[in-house]
Protein backbone atom coordinates (compact mmCIF):
# COMPACT_ATOMS: atom_id res chain seq x y z
CA UNK A 1 0.00 0.00 0.00
CA UNK A 2 1.42 3.39 -0.63
CA UNK A 3 0.71 5.85 1.92
CA UNK A 4 0.04 9.75 1.32
CA UNK A 5 1.02 11.96 4.36
CA UNK A 6 -0.12 15.66 3.82
CA UNK A 7 1.36 18.19 6.05
CA UNK A 8 -1.58 21.42 5.44
CA UNK A 9 -3.83 23.71 7.26
CA UNK A 10 -6.86 22.57 5.59
CA UNK A 11 -6.89 18.78 6.54
CA UNK A 12 -10.49 17.99 5.63
CA UNK A 13 -9.86 19.83 2.11
CA UNK A 14 -7.70 16.96 1.77
CA UNK A 15 -9.71 14.34 2.84
CA UNK A 16 -12.99 15.32 1.49
CA UNK A 17 -11.55 15.71 -2.12
CA UNK A 18 -9.82 12.26 -2.13
CA UNK A 19 -13.04 10.48 -0.70
CA UNK A 20 -14.98 10.34 -4.10
CA UNK A 21 -14.83 8.67 -7.28
CA UNK A 22 -11.77 6.35 -7.76
CA UNK A 23 -9.43 7.91 -5.29
CA UNK A 24 -12.31 7.17 -2.52
CA UNK A 25 -12.33 3.41 -3.67
CA UNK A 26 -8.54 3.27 -3.97
CA UNK A 27 -8.48 4.39 -0.13
CA UNK A 28 -11.83 1.88 0.81
CA UNK A 29 -9.95 -1.22 -0.97
CA UNK A 30 -6.62 -0.22 0.56
CA UNK A 31 -4.53 0.17 -1.80
CA UNK A 32 -3.66 3.52 -0.88
CA UNK A 33 -4.07 5.51 2.56
CA UNK A 34 -4.03 9.36 2.78
CA UNK A 35 -3.34 10.97 6.26
CA UNK A 36 -3.89 14.54 6.17
CA UNK A 37 -1.65 16.38 8.91
CA UNK A 38 -3.10 19.54 10.11
CA UNK A 39 -0.41 21.90 10.99
CA UNK A 40 -2.37 24.21 13.03
CA UNK A 41 -2.16 21.59 15.78
CA UNK A 42 1.88 22.05 16.22
CA UNK A 43 1.64 25.90 17.41
CA UNK A 44 3.25 26.92 20.57
CA UNK A 45 1.02 30.15 20.70
CA UNK A 46 -2.59 30.93 22.42
CA UNK A 47 -4.03 32.19 19.30
CA UNK A 48 -3.37 29.39 17.20
CA UNK A 49 -1.35 31.34 14.82
CA UNK A 50 1.10 29.27 12.35
CA UNK A 51 2.11 32.62 10.40
CA UNK A 52 3.36 36.17 10.64
CA UNK A 53 5.35 39.30 9.26
CA UNK A 54 8.03 38.84 6.49
CA UNK A 55 11.35 39.71 7.39
CA UNK A 56 12.28 42.86 5.75
CA UNK A 57 8.91 43.80 5.56
CA UNK A 58 6.11 43.37 2.52
CA UNK A 59 2.72 42.51 1.94
CA UNK A 60 1.62 39.25 2.62
CA UNK A 61 2.58 36.81 5.65
CA UNK A 62 4.70 33.82 6.16
CA UNK A 63 4.03 30.66 7.46
CA UNK A 64 6.68 30.24 10.34
CA UNK A 65 9.50 27.39 10.61
CA UNK A 66 8.11 25.44 13.86
CA UNK A 67 4.84 24.21 13.49
CA UNK A 68 5.70 22.54 10.32
CA UNK A 69 8.69 21.35 11.52
CA UNK A 70 6.63 19.79 14.58
CA UNK A 71 3.82 18.98 12.19
CA UNK A 72 6.41 16.63 9.78
CA UNK A 73 8.16 15.06 13.29
CA UNK A 74 4.55 13.82 14.17
CA UNK A 75 4.49 11.25 10.86
CA UNK A 76 8.16 10.97 10.19
CA UNK A 77 8.65 7.75 12.03
CA UNK A 78 5.61 6.29 10.37
CA UNK A 79 6.55 7.74 6.78
CA UNK A 80 10.16 6.12 7.19
CA UNK A 81 12.73 8.31 5.72
CA UNK A 82 9.91 9.17 2.35
CA UNK A 83 10.88 12.10 0.34
CA UNK A 84 9.02 15.11 1.30
CA UNK A 85 7.78 17.11 -1.47
CA UNK A 86 7.13 21.30 -1.32
CA UNK A 87 4.72 22.02 -3.88
CA UNK A 88 5.73 25.36 -5.22
CA UNK A 89 5.49 27.33 -8.51
CA UNK A 90 9.87 27.06 -7.84
CA UNK A 91 9.68 23.12 -8.39
CA UNK A 92 10.66 21.03 -11.56
CA UNK A 93 7.10 21.17 -13.92
CA UNK A 94 5.29 18.15 -13.17
CA UNK A 95 4.95 15.61 -15.61
CA UNK A 96 3.51 12.16 -16.10
CA UNK A 97 7.00 11.00 -15.84
CA UNK A 98 7.64 12.77 -12.62
CA UNK A 99 3.93 10.65 -11.78
CA UNK A 100 5.58 7.38 -12.64
CA UNK A 101 8.75 8.15 -10.63
CA UNK A 102 6.95 9.04 -7.80
CA UNK A 103 4.38 6.43 -8.17
CA UNK A 104 7.07 3.68 -7.34
CA UNK A 105 8.14 5.16 -3.62
CA UNK A 106 6.52 3.22 -0.45
CA UNK A 107 5.55 6.39 1.27
CA UNK A 108 5.62 10.21 -0.02
CA UNK A 109 5.11 13.29 2.35
CA UNK A 110 3.55 16.86 0.83
CA UNK A 111 4.09 20.29 2.78
CA UNK A 112 1.08 22.45 1.30
CA UNK A 113 2.02 26.58 1.45
CA UNK A 114 -0.32 29.47 1.80
CA UNK A 115 0.02 32.96 2.56
CA UNK A 116 2.91 34.71 1.06
CA UNK A 117 5.12 31.61 1.66
CA UNK A 118 7.16 29.79 3.80
CA UNK A 119 9.71 30.41 6.34
CA UNK A 120 13.07 29.55 4.01
CA UNK A 121 14.46 27.44 6.86
CA UNK A 122 12.09 24.90 7.00
CA UNK A 123 11.72 23.91 3.08
CA UNK A 124 15.85 24.00 3.41
CA UNK A 125 15.64 21.37 6.91
CA UNK A 126 12.74 18.96 5.74
CA UNK A 127 12.19 19.59 1.77
CA UNK A 128 13.21 16.47 -0.07
CA UNK A 129 11.74 18.12 -3.94
CA UNK A 130 10.01 20.89 -4.85
CA UNK A 131 7.00 20.28 -7.37
CA UNK A 132 5.30 23.08 -9.29
CA UNK A 133 2.12 21.92 -10.73
CA UNK A 134 2.68 24.29 -13.71
CA UNK A 135 3.07 27.89 -14.44
CA UNK A 136 0.23 29.55 -12.47
CA UNK A 137 -0.54 31.03 -9.07
CA UNK A 138 -2.84 28.77 -6.85
CA UNK A 139 -4.44 29.84 -2.96
CA UNK A 140 -2.49 27.16 -1.83
CA UNK A 141 -0.66 23.96 -2.21
CA UNK A 142 -3.52 21.85 -1.56
CA UNK A 143 -5.05 21.68 -5.19
CA UNK A 144 -1.41 20.65 -6.37
CA UNK A 145 -0.85 18.44 -3.72
CA UNK A 146 -3.90 16.39 -4.27
CA UNK A 147 -3.61 16.61 -7.82
CA UNK A 148 -0.36 14.64 -7.54
CA UNK A 149 -1.80 12.26 -5.60
CA UNK A 150 -4.38 11.56 -7.77
CA UNK A 151 -2.08 11.04 -10.76
CA UNK A 152 0.32 8.80 -8.60
CA UNK A 153 -2.57 6.80 -7.35
CA UNK A 154 -3.91 5.77 -10.59
CA UNK A 155 -0.64 4.16 -11.68
CA UNK A 156 -0.60 1.91 -8.43
CA UNK A 157 -1.88 -1.21 -9.54
CA UNK A 158 -5.24 -1.80 -8.07
CA UNK A 159 -6.59 1.40 -8.10
CA UNK A 160 -7.76 1.68 -12.15
CA UNK A 161 -10.41 -0.45 -12.77
CA UNK A 162 -11.84 -2.44 -16.03
CA UNK A 163 -13.70 0.70 -16.56
CA UNK A 164 -11.12 2.91 -16.22
CA UNK A 165 -8.03 1.17 -18.34
CA UNK A 166 -5.44 3.28 -19.40
CA UNK A 167 -4.02 1.38 -22.13
CA UNK A 168 -4.96 4.02 -24.91
CA UNK A 169 -4.76 7.10 -22.83
CA UNK A 170 -2.73 10.44 -23.83
CA UNK A 171 0.84 10.66 -23.13
CA UNK A 172 0.71 7.02 -22.94
CA UNK A 173 2.99 6.49 -25.82
CA UNK A 174 3.71 10.35 -26.35
CA UNK A 175 1.08 10.98 -28.62
CA UNK A 176 -2.95 12.52 -27.94
CA UNK A 177 -5.58 10.16 -27.77
CA UNK A 178 -7.15 9.89 -31.08
CA UNK A 179 -11.46 10.79 -31.16
CA UNK A 180 -13.52 8.26 -29.23
CA UNK A 181 -17.33 7.39 -29.94
CA UNK A 182 -20.48 5.31 -28.33
CA UNK A 183 -23.82 4.96 -28.43
CA UNK A 184 -26.33 6.00 -30.29
CA UNK A 185 -24.42 5.84 -34.02
CA UNK A 186 -26.16 9.52 -35.15
CA UNK A 187 -26.26 12.20 -32.55
CA UNK A 188 -27.81 15.73 -33.48
CA UNK A 189 -27.39 14.70 -37.31
CA UNK A 190 -23.04 13.99 -36.79
CA UNK A 191 -22.78 9.69 -37.53
CA UNK A 192 -19.90 7.84 -36.08
CA UNK A 193 -16.82 7.59 -38.47
CA UNK A 194 -17.79 4.45 -40.56
CA UNK A 195 -14.74 2.47 -40.09
CA UNK A 196 -15.19 2.24 -36.63
CA UNK A 197 -18.68 0.46 -37.36
CA UNK A 198 -16.89 -1.66 -39.83
CA UNK A 199 -15.52 -4.40 -36.86
CA UNK A 200 -12.01 -4.84 -39.32
CA UNK A 201 -9.90 -4.19 -36.09
CA UNK A 202 -6.37 -3.90 -38.49
CA UNK A 203 -8.06 -1.02 -39.98
CA UNK A 204 -9.88 0.53 -36.61
CA UNK A 205 -6.19 0.56 -35.11
CA UNK A 206 -4.57 2.09 -38.03
CA UNK A 207 -7.35 4.58 -38.42
CA UNK A 208 -6.61 5.25 -34.51
CA UNK A 209 -2.94 5.89 -34.68
CA UNK A 210 -3.50 8.13 -37.97
CA UNK A 211 -6.18 10.37 -35.65
CA UNK A 212 -3.38 10.12 -32.37
CA UNK A 213 -0.62 11.53 -35.15
CA UNK A 214 -2.98 13.96 -36.56
CA UNK A 215 -4.28 15.13 -33.54
CA UNK A 216 -0.25 15.70 -32.10
CA UNK A 217 0.61 17.62 -35.31
CA UNK A 218 -2.29 20.27 -34.76
CA UNK A 219 -2.80 20.49 -31.11
CA UNK A 220 0.92 19.83 -29.82
CA UNK A 221 3.38 19.23 -32.22
CA UNK A 222 6.09 19.16 -29.40
CA UNK A 223 5.27 16.35 -27.94
CA UNK A 224 6.81 14.80 -31.29
CA UNK A 225 10.08 15.21 -30.60
CA UNK A 226 9.53 12.50 -27.89
CA UNK A 227 7.26 9.84 -28.84
CA UNK A 228 7.75 6.66 -30.16
CA UNK A 229 7.21 6.57 -34.12
CA UNK A 230 8.07 4.11 -36.55
CA UNK A 231 10.07 5.54 -39.91
CA UNK A 232 6.81 5.37 -42.08
CA UNK A 233 4.84 7.27 -39.38
CA UNK A 234 7.76 9.91 -39.55
CA UNK A 235 6.97 10.42 -43.17
CA UNK A 236 3.21 10.47 -42.82
CA UNK A 237 3.69 13.14 -40.08
CA UNK A 238 6.51 15.20 -41.77
CA UNK A 239 3.99 15.16 -44.97
CA UNK A 240 1.18 16.47 -42.39
CA UNK A 241 2.80 19.01 -41.32
CA UNK A 242 4.13 20.03 -45.05
CA UNK A 243 0.40 20.18 -46.00
CA UNK A 244 -0.47 22.22 -42.88
CA UNK A 245 1.95 24.73 -43.91
CA UNK A 246 0.49 25.13 -47.07
CA UNK A 247 -2.92 25.49 -46.18
CA UNK A 248 -1.85 28.71 -43.80
CA UNK B 1 -19.46 38.41 -9.70
CA UNK B 2 -17.87 35.77 -11.28
CA UNK B 3 -20.35 32.38 -11.80
CA UNK B 4 -18.72 29.10 -12.65
CA UNK B 5 -21.14 25.96 -13.69
CA UNK B 6 -19.59 22.49 -13.67
CA UNK B 7 -20.27 19.94 -15.60
CA UNK B 8 -19.42 16.48 -13.71
CA UNK B 9 -20.17 13.48 -12.19
CA UNK B 10 -19.29 14.16 -8.70
CA UNK B 11 -21.13 17.76 -7.87
CA UNK B 12 -19.90 17.19 -4.23
CA UNK B 13 -16.53 16.77 -4.75
CA UNK B 14 -16.33 20.42 -6.67
CA UNK B 15 -18.69 21.83 -3.89
CA UNK B 16 -16.88 20.25 -0.92
CA UNK B 17 -13.42 21.16 -2.42
CA UNK B 18 -14.00 24.46 -2.96
CA UNK B 19 -15.70 25.52 0.12
CA UNK B 20 -12.73 25.55 2.57
CA UNK B 21 -9.83 28.69 2.80
CA UNK B 22 -10.05 31.29 0.48
CA UNK B 23 -12.52 29.64 -2.18
CA UNK B 24 -15.19 28.78 0.52
CA UNK B 25 -14.91 32.49 1.93
CA UNK B 26 -14.89 33.81 -2.04
CA UNK B 27 -18.56 31.97 -2.23
CA UNK B 28 -19.65 33.18 1.18
CA UNK B 29 -18.76 36.90 0.52
CA UNK B 30 -20.34 36.64 -3.15
CA UNK B 31 -17.30 37.55 -5.14
CA UNK B 32 -17.55 34.10 -7.10
CA UNK B 33 -20.10 30.91 -7.02
CA UNK B 34 -20.27 27.75 -8.28
CA UNK B 35 -22.38 25.54 -9.66
CA UNK B 36 -22.28 21.89 -9.84
CA UNK B 37 -24.58 20.34 -12.32
CA UNK B 38 -24.89 16.16 -12.26
CA UNK B 39 -24.47 14.75 -15.80
CA UNK B 40 -25.99 11.80 -14.18
CA UNK B 41 -29.36 13.46 -13.83
CA UNK B 42 -29.94 13.81 -17.57
CA UNK B 43 -29.91 10.10 -18.47
CA UNK B 44 -33.10 9.09 -20.08
CA UNK B 45 -32.06 5.31 -18.91
CA UNK B 46 -33.73 3.45 -15.92
CA UNK B 47 -29.96 2.31 -14.78
CA UNK B 48 -28.48 6.00 -14.75
CA UNK B 49 -25.58 5.04 -16.79
CA UNK B 50 -24.04 7.73 -18.25
CA UNK B 51 -21.19 5.65 -20.53
CA UNK B 52 -21.38 3.18 -23.17
CA UNK B 53 -17.95 0.93 -24.70
CA UNK B 54 -16.40 2.66 -27.47
CA UNK B 55 -17.21 2.13 -31.18
CA UNK B 56 -14.52 0.02 -32.45
CA UNK B 57 -13.55 -1.60 -29.55
CA UNK B 58 -10.90 -1.06 -27.11
CA UNK B 59 -10.61 -0.79 -23.27
CA UNK B 60 -12.38 1.72 -20.93
CA UNK B 61 -15.79 2.88 -21.33
CA UNK B 62 -17.07 6.45 -23.25
CA UNK B 63 -19.30 9.41 -21.39
CA UNK B 64 -22.15 9.51 -24.02
CA UNK B 65 -23.39 13.03 -25.41
CA UNK B 66 -26.62 12.85 -24.61
CA UNK B 67 -26.91 13.36 -20.86
CA UNK B 68 -23.87 16.24 -21.29
CA UNK B 69 -25.91 18.47 -24.02
CA UNK B 70 -29.14 17.85 -21.61
CA UNK B 71 -27.17 18.77 -18.60
CA UNK B 72 -25.38 21.49 -20.88
CA UNK B 73 -29.22 23.03 -21.87
CA UNK B 74 -29.79 23.25 -18.24
CA UNK B 75 -27.92 26.45 -17.37
CA UNK B 76 -27.12 27.56 -20.80
CA UNK B 77 -29.63 30.36 -20.76
CA UNK B 78 -28.17 31.42 -17.10
CA UNK B 79 -24.71 30.62 -18.45
CA UNK B 80 -25.57 33.42 -20.87
CA UNK B 81 -23.50 32.08 -24.15
CA UNK B 82 -19.99 31.64 -21.67
CA UNK B 83 -17.34 29.74 -22.56
CA UNK B 84 -17.40 26.04 -22.18
CA UNK B 85 -13.92 24.71 -20.92
CA UNK B 86 -13.35 20.81 -21.71
CA UNK B 87 -10.10 19.59 -19.42
CA UNK B 88 -8.10 17.27 -21.67
CA UNK B 89 -4.38 16.65 -22.11
CA UNK B 90 -5.24 17.70 -25.51
CA UNK B 91 -5.69 21.21 -24.72
CA UNK B 92 -3.47 24.27 -24.62
CA UNK B 93 -1.42 23.72 -21.57
CA UNK B 94 -2.38 26.28 -18.20
CA UNK B 95 -0.32 28.86 -17.27
CA UNK B 96 -0.89 32.18 -15.22
CA UNK B 97 -1.61 34.02 -18.81
CA UNK B 98 -4.64 31.94 -19.67
CA UNK B 99 -5.60 32.60 -16.16
CA UNK B 100 -5.59 35.95 -16.09
CA UNK B 101 -7.52 35.93 -19.73
CA UNK B 102 -10.42 33.73 -18.06
CA UNK B 103 -10.79 35.94 -15.25
CA UNK B 104 -12.11 38.31 -17.70
CA UNK B 105 -14.95 36.71 -18.46
CA UNK B 106 -18.62 37.02 -16.71
CA UNK B 107 -18.85 32.89 -16.58
CA UNK B 108 -17.58 30.17 -17.08
CA UNK B 109 -18.55 26.37 -18.13
CA UNK B 110 -16.33 23.35 -17.06
CA UNK B 111 -17.17 20.26 -18.53
CA UNK B 112 -15.01 17.26 -16.57
CA UNK B 113 -14.77 13.88 -18.41
CA UNK B 114 -14.34 10.29 -16.50
CA UNK B 115 -13.36 6.90 -17.86
CA UNK B 116 -11.69 6.59 -21.16
CA UNK B 117 -12.97 9.96 -22.82
CA UNK B 118 -15.97 11.78 -24.17
CA UNK B 119 -18.19 10.86 -27.00
CA UNK B 120 -16.37 13.95 -29.51
CA UNK B 121 -19.59 14.62 -30.83
CA UNK B 122 -20.30 16.73 -28.13
CA UNK B 123 -17.19 18.20 -27.91
CA UNK B 124 -17.52 19.58 -31.39
CA UNK B 125 -20.87 20.89 -30.12
CA UNK B 126 -20.95 22.76 -27.25
CA UNK B 127 -17.34 22.86 -25.98
CA UNK B 128 -15.31 26.50 -26.59
CA UNK B 129 -12.26 25.82 -24.75
CA UNK B 130 -9.88 23.01 -24.73
CA UNK B 131 -7.28 23.42 -21.67
CA UNK B 132 -5.01 21.18 -20.25
CA UNK B 133 -3.80 21.03 -16.77
CA UNK B 134 -0.35 19.51 -17.86
CA UNK B 135 1.11 16.85 -19.30
CA UNK B 136 -0.04 13.83 -16.95
CA UNK B 137 -3.45 12.26 -16.68
CA UNK B 138 -6.20 12.22 -13.65
CA UNK B 139 -8.85 10.13 -12.73
CA UNK B 140 -11.19 12.78 -13.96
CA UNK B 141 -11.37 16.78 -14.93
CA UNK B 142 -12.72 17.41 -11.70
CA UNK B 143 -9.16 18.05 -10.09
CA UNK B 144 -8.32 20.20 -12.92
CA UNK B 145 -11.61 22.37 -13.50
CA UNK B 146 -11.30 23.05 -9.65
CA UNK B 147 -7.62 24.02 -10.06
CA UNK B 148 -8.71 26.86 -12.48
CA UNK B 149 -11.82 27.80 -10.60
CA UNK B 150 -9.03 28.55 -8.24
CA UNK B 151 -6.41 30.08 -10.13
CA UNK B 152 -9.21 32.27 -12.17
CA UNK B 153 -10.93 33.35 -8.62
CA UNK B 154 -7.72 34.76 -7.03
CA UNK B 155 -7.99 37.15 -9.82
CA UNK B 156 -10.82 38.98 -9.03
CA UNK B 157 -10.92 41.73 -7.32
CA UNK B 158 -12.24 41.47 -3.60
CA UNK B 159 -11.68 37.48 -3.13
CA UNK B 160 -7.67 37.79 -1.88
CA UNK B 161 -7.28 39.48 1.65
CA UNK B 162 -4.43 41.64 2.34
CA UNK B 163 -3.03 38.84 4.20
CA UNK B 164 -3.25 36.63 0.37
CA UNK B 165 -1.56 39.30 -0.78
CA UNK B 166 -0.23 38.59 -4.72
CA UNK B 167 2.42 41.57 -5.45
CA UNK B 168 5.48 39.73 -5.30
CA UNK B 169 4.61 36.14 -6.05
CA UNK B 170 6.37 33.91 -8.78
CA UNK B 171 5.62 35.15 -12.52
CA UNK B 172 3.96 38.36 -11.53
CA UNK B 173 6.96 39.55 -12.88
CA UNK B 174 8.12 36.89 -15.03
CA UNK B 175 10.33 35.78 -11.93
CA UNK B 176 10.58 33.37 -9.48
CA UNK B 177 9.93 34.57 -5.88
CA UNK B 178 13.12 35.69 -3.44
CA UNK B 179 13.18 33.22 -0.13
CA UNK B 180 10.58 34.52 2.20
CA UNK B 181 11.67 34.20 6.13
CA UNK B 182 9.50 35.36 9.35
CA UNK B 183 10.47 34.89 13.10
CA UNK B 184 12.62 33.46 15.16
CA UNK B 185 15.52 35.16 13.93
CA UNK B 186 17.44 31.74 14.34
CA UNK B 187 15.60 28.69 13.75
CA UNK B 188 17.43 25.68 14.56
CA UNK B 189 20.71 27.57 14.14
CA UNK B 190 19.67 29.05 11.08
CA UNK B 191 19.92 32.49 10.98
CA UNK B 192 17.72 35.11 9.21
CA UNK B 193 19.79 36.62 6.20
CA UNK B 194 21.06 40.26 8.30
CA UNK B 195 20.15 42.41 5.52
CA UNK B 196 16.76 41.54 6.53
CA UNK B 197 16.83 42.79 9.82
CA UNK B 198 18.64 45.81 8.70
CA UNK B 199 15.53 48.38 8.11
CA UNK B 200 17.36 49.48 5.03
CA UNK B 201 14.67 49.24 2.42
CA UNK B 202 16.00 50.13 -0.78
CA UNK B 203 18.85 47.36 0.03
CA UNK B 204 16.19 45.23 0.73
CA UNK B 205 14.40 45.57 -2.84
CA UNK B 206 17.84 45.05 -4.32
CA UNK B 207 18.58 42.19 -2.28
CA UNK B 208 14.89 40.31 -2.80
CA UNK B 209 15.65 41.19 -6.45
CA UNK B 210 18.96 39.64 -6.93
CA UNK B 211 17.32 36.60 -5.09
CA UNK B 212 14.38 36.24 -7.57
CA UNK B 213 17.43 36.56 -10.15
CA UNK B 214 19.45 33.60 -8.83
CA UNK B 215 16.65 31.16 -8.28
CA UNK B 216 15.37 31.71 -11.77
CA UNK B 217 18.72 31.27 -13.77
CA UNK B 218 19.37 28.11 -11.42
CA UNK B 219 15.50 26.58 -11.23
CA UNK B 220 14.09 28.01 -14.15
CA UNK B 221 16.60 29.70 -16.81
CA UNK B 222 13.54 28.98 -19.56
CA UNK B 223 11.28 32.18 -17.75
CA UNK B 224 14.30 34.37 -18.66
CA UNK B 225 13.54 34.58 -21.96
CA UNK B 226 9.96 36.41 -21.68
CA UNK B 227 10.88 38.08 -18.07
CA UNK B 228 10.82 41.98 -18.06
CA UNK B 229 14.65 42.70 -16.94
CA UNK B 230 16.61 46.09 -17.40
CA UNK B 231 20.16 46.04 -18.94
CA UNK B 232 21.65 46.02 -15.72
CA UNK B 233 20.07 42.69 -14.81
CA UNK B 234 20.67 41.56 -17.90
CA UNK B 235 24.20 41.49 -17.48
CA UNK B 236 23.88 40.70 -13.69
CA UNK B 237 22.27 37.74 -14.99
CA UNK B 238 24.50 36.40 -18.19
CA UNK B 239 27.49 36.88 -15.25
CA UNK B 240 26.36 34.25 -13.30
CA UNK B 241 25.31 31.81 -15.99
CA UNK B 242 29.00 32.19 -16.79
CA UNK B 243 29.87 31.41 -13.43
CA UNK B 244 27.16 27.91 -13.29
CA UNK B 245 29.26 27.07 -16.10
CA UNK B 246 32.37 27.28 -14.77
CA UNK B 247 31.35 25.41 -11.68
CA UNK B 248 29.93 23.04 -13.60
Amino acid sequence: MKQFFVLTLFPEMIQQTLSHSIMGRAQKEGHISVEAINIRDYTLNKQKHVDDYPYGGGAGMVMQAQPIYDAYQSIAEKAQGARVVYMTPQGRPFTQRIAEELSQEENLVFLCGHYEGIDERIIEEIVTDEISLGDFVLTGGELAAITIIDAVSRLVPGVLGKEDSFADESFSDGLLEYPQYTRPPVFHGKEVPEILLSGHHVNIAKWRREQSLIRTVKKRPDLLETAELTAKERQFVERLQEELQETE
